[in-house]
């Protein structure tokens, strides 16, 4: 359903810095606009958009550079899925989302596991999906012999029908103890419906997955030696890292919701008939808009760079994370989280009054913003971000990790 | 397109009070509320909507009870809006305009027109419709003997589609003058397009109509005696008039949402993972949510019902009006405008926090509220229904009549 | 303390209904204007402002017109109360407070009791205070043959202080029952601590009172007949009736703010050095300002007066209230106490961005607007306000009548 | 009027780098903090406040390490007055208008100039005042001989009156040529007025002051070489540095109302009486207000400090700066001038929600926050600071400089 034009990447020079990384990511939106409010309408499945992300190299940023990744670090991932955010939230969900299965190996797994995976996937360029969703305990886990069984049905499975890979979870039968593991999105028993119809990230491929029985061996469960699972404090970071994640495509969307409705303002929106300007962009009202909602993404986005980097010194040596720190950055997480949604909502539901009347056409699809703002920052009450804000402050008290938001 | 069942209207007691009438309106939002959702997905034209407006007596509410209508006035035509928004914000703004179109007559008209068209319009039930829009110069008027002839293209024709009469609007060429008339909607040179394709109110039929030699008697011209038009100051009510048609509208899709949400969120959502709370009901943010988004929407529905209380009684006495009370009714018009912007965006944008993650289904529909509210209070910039209010406050200034908005 | 001009009120025509009523209060509030400022700043005990209400007739609004009371209803008393707050939200909430206490003795008292308290009340111009405070046991009553011993401290006695009577509240020794009963003020026993000393409402008097075995007859303890009380649900509507004059004093503080306030931008405000007007009544913000305070005032203020008018129904008729009816009602007041609290603080703290950096002066006094509303809107948590309302639309669940808010 | 202890700085270790200079300003902080709202009722003049400021060496910030100083930047100045700022307003804006125009030397002056005077201010500890106020042309210089006289009179002077050297502000006789001059506090004709009364912001001896023929030899005159100015863009960059000033004063109160709100709602605040909780710590709205709070003075904060960094690079190399380099810092300036305007009235606003009824006594003080941020929040109107930022990003127009705001 794409109709927008393919980019020979090859004949670029490649990225040889984080803000040539993000140089390339505002490339990638640039072709991913052209045909943005289309593609939100039409729904389909985003092959082409994942192609687009792999050829230009943006699924192995955080990769390994012995084998073909750029090597950069989560400070850049972050910003790149903001950048592509501005064009196409759906594709920035997928790959913020890629971005954190292909980290999972090291956030849960032992160090030979993780160094594997990283050498793989940046090899062959894997996209990674997730059926993983350890709200509910949907799938149990059961050993056969060397292998482990899943089966069950997650309500979401994001990006996996369309990835190579997918990150299973589930529940070892009778137990709470959650087990992580890498399979081919194409193993037998992985059954993905086509179920995501939301009015938002139309295209993330959220849809429900049943797993029948999928079989991977003892060796892919990610943290587990001889079958028992190595705990360490760093395992608990996904939920703040994937936080970030979100953080980020929020602020994308509100700043490509602002771009795009200032575009309009200059060049479609009528000033008003008794006003006495010219131009819209002269209505004291419409200035104020463009001032307030600038100033307010601004100053998130500015936290979020921040909270990126506290985030950073974590991940640099996982092995020092300490219930304190990881609490702390969790905090400064949940704040970020609580703001980004804010703003992000603020933003794409407020631009209309500064494009006006006939902004509202259907082919427009200035809506779009919003509907995808409004559809992701329901994953998880935000007033629960700010309870864990709240708490600290008065109290002290440290977010208690969980393996869901 | 339309699912729902139809009613009996006939058999049932025929309403005796304004209280009545509102009832009666809340059992016709209770029928479009059946498929509301599905309705405004479909986008069709609403021809079982306008039948069952005319079967259970709603359009003719301010007909002459001598002819058939109800004789009530506009305090309850503004409750009866309010009520069928509640189901169906489109359908609503359709009879909401069709009060305002047959009451031009009398805004506009001689008293033997108004009286004349009154008769007919209550004996046929007539659904009126207009190719109104005073905004632009985009019809001109020319004189034909003793006809008038119409040509030229309104951009918007809210309802004219569906109508069975339609007033016309336009400028005697070469001048500023307007003059109004009303025509059969199936006259000869009239065409209507179907191009409104928004993302909300989609089924008010608010598309172009072209106006190629539409041919009308100067007697049908509203207000003009010897050709010459006898302007006086009620005319000039029919922007305060149809802005709290507006307002009631916004005010009946607020509820609406509320009403819609807290059923979702009793019945369907579930209360947070790490909450404590077992019922959604239960949980101190949506208790709050629910708390301040009611408060909010009560306050402007008092302002809204002393505003209407306001203006009836310069509708009770047209000659009686002045520069000085209906310059003070449009600033309070201004006011209630403004207020029911902002509580009804901020329903239909919050609801979604208290109905959680799963209610963004598109077949759940829940943002359509969202759609048609931020759709249609684009119509003119609240900036300048507040810049109304501010001048009177600081200096007492009357805000000057205009044809639109 | 005071400095305004005593008025000879005998010499003017006694208000003849609500409107003229409503007008006197407005006569009263310019008297009041002239030294507001001052008068806060100075902190002195309001014995010539107290004078005033009674010589202008307004503490005996309420009173039976056999008895020289003007028998004007709560609608009215609301309204007065609202005006008054305009220039003094002090002597407004002394005022308002008078109206609850002296009603008291219908509230609680048997017919018997509270015709004799309302004859005496207007016959004497008797003003009210109270020691009522029912959050805490913290004035013990004990029996001592017909008579009743009252002994403690209450931490807040509004107005006592400058009273002829004062409602005593305690609970009998060893139980939960509470007991209210009238005594004077200057009863052997009372000692008013001049001990209010708060950033706002300054002249409220609401400082400690110790009850050292203050005594009364039993036959004074209202509702107790036989010495066992008789208690009906109207009992229990203290509690929304002394909620609405808070509304009303906040409502009235906030248009105070906004008049005064007008008039300063009118007056002294000078325009931006750069921003190109003459005049700050010209500046877009300037406007957009007051059309955004005022409007969203006006909103609060016809729900103030819609619950008020809900509110007198059940006043009318006593014994007919019911369990629903109270609740639906105590909601109601629950929903604009809410709204009031939220634009009473808003206008008070926004003003300063209309009237500019010189406006912030010590004597200019433009600060007390926003000192009394964020005083006294914390009597009661607004939190626990919209969780009634909230529940009350997501459950029907009808808030729990208590003595205390 | 102080009451707090003084501390000998001397025999505690210089602090060695930014982060030690800002824990410095936070020890400086905590004895400002002992007896803030005593002092800020009292609204001495802040004699023992300056003296801590010199003898903590957070005078000296800035100054040539050579010459006594800590060498640090404009980044670490920015963080020390929002530490200061934490628990005092007033000295945190005298100590930042001091850091302002002890470097006006170096923006205005030639590299002579401004090398004597910091090698002077830093060997002296010169505690700098200013009576400039480029808004009205209300001092004239005129030349006599070698020396030029400043005559008139300035509305403000901020901190003059207790500083050591002062800056002046004038425009030649007959042009709008401004000049600027450093000149002995106790100079003859200088005549400080003590009328500085405001609502807030104390202490910081904004008073008037009259210029009565101060004289200052020519080479004095800051730029100016043989009596010509010598303008280069690096001179406007005044108000984005001063008006960084402002930010951090405001975030630094902000975060000083929350800290001491929250101090007040552990250890005095009562939970509500039917809330169900059994510390005020554990009320969910509590919990939720301090939450939201946080996050967004958080997000202002980061903003403040990415700004500061963006405006360092200018600083360290200003025959760099370009009208566009200068105009994008401006805009970002207003950008987070206008946010933390909002979130500092907001906090100070709020908090008292947090901290109930008993916290607005006058004794607490808690009000006095908000008195702050409102009074000097209005030093020129934030719409304009929108304005800056929106023109900006619907046009790319950038701010024209002026030398006010």
């Amino acid at each position: 359903m794409s109709t927008f034009t393919p980019v020979d990447w090859q004949t670029r020079p490649a990225p040889q810095s984080a803000g040539e990384w993000i140089a390339r990511a505002a490339e990638v939106a640039t072709v991913l606009a052209t045909d943005a409010a289309a593609r939100d309408h039409a729904g389909a499945t985003p092959y082409a958009e994942v192609q687009l992300l792999k050829e230009s190299g943006l699924v192995t940023l955080l990769g390994p550079v012995a084998h073909g990744g750029a090597g950069e670090d989560w400070t850049t991932a972050y910003r790149v899925v903001r950048e592509v955010s501005k064009a196409d939230g759906s594709i920035a969900q997928l790959l913020g989302y890629h971005y954190l299965w292909n980290w999972a190996a090291r956030l849960v797994g032992t160090r030979e596991q993780w160094e594997h995976v990283e050498a793989e996937a940046a090899r062959n360029r894997w996209f990674f999906g997730g059926a993983v969703n350890p709200r509910d305990a949907d799938v149990i886990v059961t050993e056969d012999g060397d292998d482990l069984v899943f089966t069950g049905r997650k309500t979401f499975s994001t990006g996996s029908r369309i990835s190579d890979v997918t990150v299973l979870e589930g529940v070892f039968e009778g137990t709470d103890q959650h087990v992580f593991a890498i399979v081919r999105s194409d193993s037998d028993g992985l059954t993905f419906h086509d179920d995501w119809d939301n009015i938002g990230q139309r295209l993330t491929e959220s849809g429900g997955v049943t797993l029948d029985g999928v079989r991977t061996p003892w060796s892919s469960a990610a943290g587990y030696v001889d079958k028992k699972f190595q705990p360490r404090i760093y395992n608990t970071l996904n939920v703040p890292t994937i936080q970030l994640v979100f953080v980020n495509f929020y602020l994308g969307i509100a700043a490509g919701a602002l771009q795009t409705a200032a575009t309009y303002t200059r060049e479609k929106t009528r000033p008003w008939l008794h006003g006495g300007h010219e131009r819209a962009v002269d209505e004291p009202y419409v200035i104020d808009i463009y001032g307030d909602l600038t100033a307010k993404l601004w100053a998130v986005e500015a936290l979020a760079d921040a909270v990126a980097a506290e985030g950073q010194r974590l991940h640099e040596d996982p092995d020092a994370v300490t219930e304190q720190t990881r609490g702390e950055f969790e905090v400064r997480v949940a704040a970020v989280k609580a703001r980004a949604t804010d703003v992000a909502l603020e933003v794409s539901h407020r631009i209309f009054e500064a494009t006006g009347a006939r902004s509202t056409s259907h082919a427009e699809g200035l809506d779009r913003f919003w509907r995808n703002v409004r559809t992701h920052t329901l994953h998880d009450p935000v007033f629960y971000k700010r309870r864990e804000v709240g708490r600290w402050v008065l109290d002290g008290e440290l977010p208690e990790p969980t393996w869901y938001s």
